[in-house]
């Protein structure tokens, strides 16, 4: 069994050293862990092919087990990203909010790191080296559990990141692995509060509700989106058409995809037809509210059915489109409050007080003006980097980068001053 | 019984008017408030005599009665806080982090209110309208939840509270207020993740853990102050002897007050005898390692007694100081480390390169060079007024004010964008 206590008082240690150690030692690290990834392909691709073998024993799909894989390609895709984290701005250090008081009082706050992270993911071994370097370069230690399907290729993983640690004289613990599929490692760390400072879960939404109901230690709830569009009246039919093909299809899997759009009654008969057209050449399906699927003709194509109850209360992770009239913007409004999960929605107008009701109304992480939602991501939004989405409203919202990873400390200076 | 689904409800609905309030609808409401405080004096005091028979009737201290009493004084003073609060800046709709994309997309954050509070505390009725105050400014609705021995006071004061919201047109439901005393509703208000966004208890170290251990939702862990001064060999004395004066007895039952003095072994012959003469004035008894008791002298004086274990984890809110002799000043941060509560501590210095290192390496909320720890107050800090102290790193850290109660969201304009 894991030693859980001794990993965090490990892990509280290690922190301490890394708050401190200098952007051009962190920058080394990730420098110096392209490169030895590479030295040890062999290893890692070797441990990999346990993992892929025990995949096929137990029957993974083909799906499951490529996003398990690693490839020299894919290892020099992950050594290439390493590079982008070390260009990154460090953004620990930074002086902010500097004032100088009517007493003489000089106050300041310096942004240092959270602390200690720990990670809680499945499948994919790129995680394992993406999370690693952004802790480092934002100077929190993490604490892995990655999934069990993974575990011969994180714990080779691992040893290269924690050997390269030492090469540069960062501790060794910033980076902690559990290399127990036990599942009540995970239980254990959500009760650990001395220790660790923040919970990040990257997986489906049970795993986020099992960590929110279980873990004393603050959670980062993110990921499930339930994203709409609302195609106004004023919309420009054409490029509305473009957007929603690509929020919907260019990778349908992921949590900025699109699930519904909301079309004003307005230019319903126009658009729908249209949309169905455009989008079930990709293979997309429909589920629609009684006034959309009678404009559209019901029966007319197996593909575009009536919605159930629950339709427009499921992130569909795959090709499938609810859609919905409304009568007023207003409404459409009203729908994404009731539906949404808060991460990504947006409105397609060509009128600027359509545009700014929206914007104002409507309460997600990103809220967005003629624009896919595909674009909420860390690298897309100028981040760099993310290592979550949040969709709850402490801390941070939206894509987390370098710098959700911190917080602040207070530091005043006085000569001598007592309070009054 | 309270229906505490249907409070939530409420609360949830009033949040999304909330958020979309004037400035002026807002500071329209505070200084109304503050006249109905005083047109309703009569009403209010008469509710506060319940509370106070009800008192003495179960035998509270005469100081627990005094923080329960209200007087048209007293009420005067809240009246004059709640036009303090009119006249700070509202940090709702602020623009910030504002870029344009290499592929045009115009990309900003807007801060907007965090949504329903949930406040927990303890006796004293002016926190009732005090934070009622600071969350309508911010635009948050709040749920209170206040002491059982305040009940009558409290709910006079929501009442008018209530009246002042319907007058100036802003949802009545903006404050809400749990008038049962039963103890239920508190784990009730924990579970409610589904309407309240932040729960914030105001009360002693148990509550804390209470809230930390059941909640569902967020929790602002704070207001648990062990706090340090550390006196370096260079410090000024006599200002030393101020500072720690100050931070020891000014108010010593609060959270901010100095538990543990440090001395450097080169000055502490010199400076520990006479801290103990000008302490000791004013009722401050002392619990020293076995260094300095050795300087002081054992058994000279009955108020200097040998330090027992846990004297150096203990929050003291009284006149008892904990003493300590350390061979350098990173024996001082080394037991900071171990026995703060991050909340405030300092070092009293005139070596630049010791305050430098005592304020990059001590991580504590508020970190001090040659000032009262006293000073980790919102309205001291500048940030007009608070709303608890968080000891926790996540969200805010140490006083929180206004800016401290919102969150943001990323507004996305484009022209058509679509992911490549």
């Amino acid at each position: 069994m894991v030693d859980l206590l001794a990993l965090g008082k490990k892990a509280k240690l290690a922190a301490r050293r890394l708050a401190l150690s200098s952007t051009q030692q962190k920058n080394d690290f990730l420098h110096l862990l392209a490169k030895n990834l590479e030295i040890q392909q062999e290893r890692i691709i070797a441990a990999n092919g346990l993992d892929i073998s025990a995949a096929h024993a137990v029957g993974l799909s083909e799906a499951m087990i490529d996003r398990l894989l690693l490839t020299p390609e894919r290892l020099a895709a992950i050594a290439r990203d390493l590079s982008r984290v070390a260009d990154l701005v460090d953004p620990i250090g930074e002086i902010f909010d500097n004032v100088s008081l009517a007493n003489g009082l000089k106050v300041y706050k310096q942004r240092v790191p959270v602390g200690v992270l720990a990670v809680i993911y499945e499948s994919r071994p790129n995680v394992t080296v993406d999370i690693s370097a952004l802790a480092v370069k934002s100077g929190n230690v993490v604490i892995l559990r990655g999934g069990s399907e993974t575990i011969h290729s994180n714990g080779e993983l691992v040893k290269v990141i924690q050997t390269t640690l030492e090469m540069v004289k960062l501790p060794s613990d910033a980076v902690l692995f559990i290399n127990e599929p036990d599942r009540q490692h995970v239980l254990g760390l959500l009760k650990m509060h001395e220790t660790i400072d923040l919970v990040i879960p990257r997986g489906g939404a049970s795993l986020h509700r099992f960590c929110k109901e279980n873990s004393l230690i603050p959670v980062i709830v993110g990921g499930i989106g339930i994203c709409h569009l609302f195609v106004d009246e004023s919309a420009d039919l054409e490029k509305a058409l473009k957007i929603i093909h690509n929020a919907k299809t260019q990778r349908p899997s992921v949590c900025n995809a699109l699930d519904t759009v909301l079309v004003h009654t307005r230019i319903s008969h126009a658009f729908i037809p249209t949309l169905v057209d455009w989008l079930k050449k990709d293979g997309v399906s429909f589920r629609m509210d009684g006034p959309a699927l009678q404009i559209y003709g019901e029966n007319v194509n197996p593909s575009v059915t009536l919605a159930g109850e629950k339709d427009f209360d499921t992130e569909w992770l795959s090709l499938v489109l609810g859609v919905k009239v409304v009568d007023t913007i207003d409404e459409a409004i009203e729908h994404i409050a009731e539906h949404s999960t808060g991460h990504s929605d947006g409105i397609l107008t060509n009128q600027l007080d359509a545009a700014e009701k929206f914007t104002a109304l409507v309460d997600s992480a990103a809220v967005y003006v003629n624009a896919s939602t595909r674009f909420t991501d860390g690298g897309q939004l100028g981040l760099g980097a993310e290592v979550a989405i949040s969709t709850q409203r402490l801390h941070a919202r939206g894509p987390m980068g370098l710098r959700e990873l911190t917080t602040y400390k207070w530091v005043i200076h006085g000569q001598g001053h007592i309070r009054p």
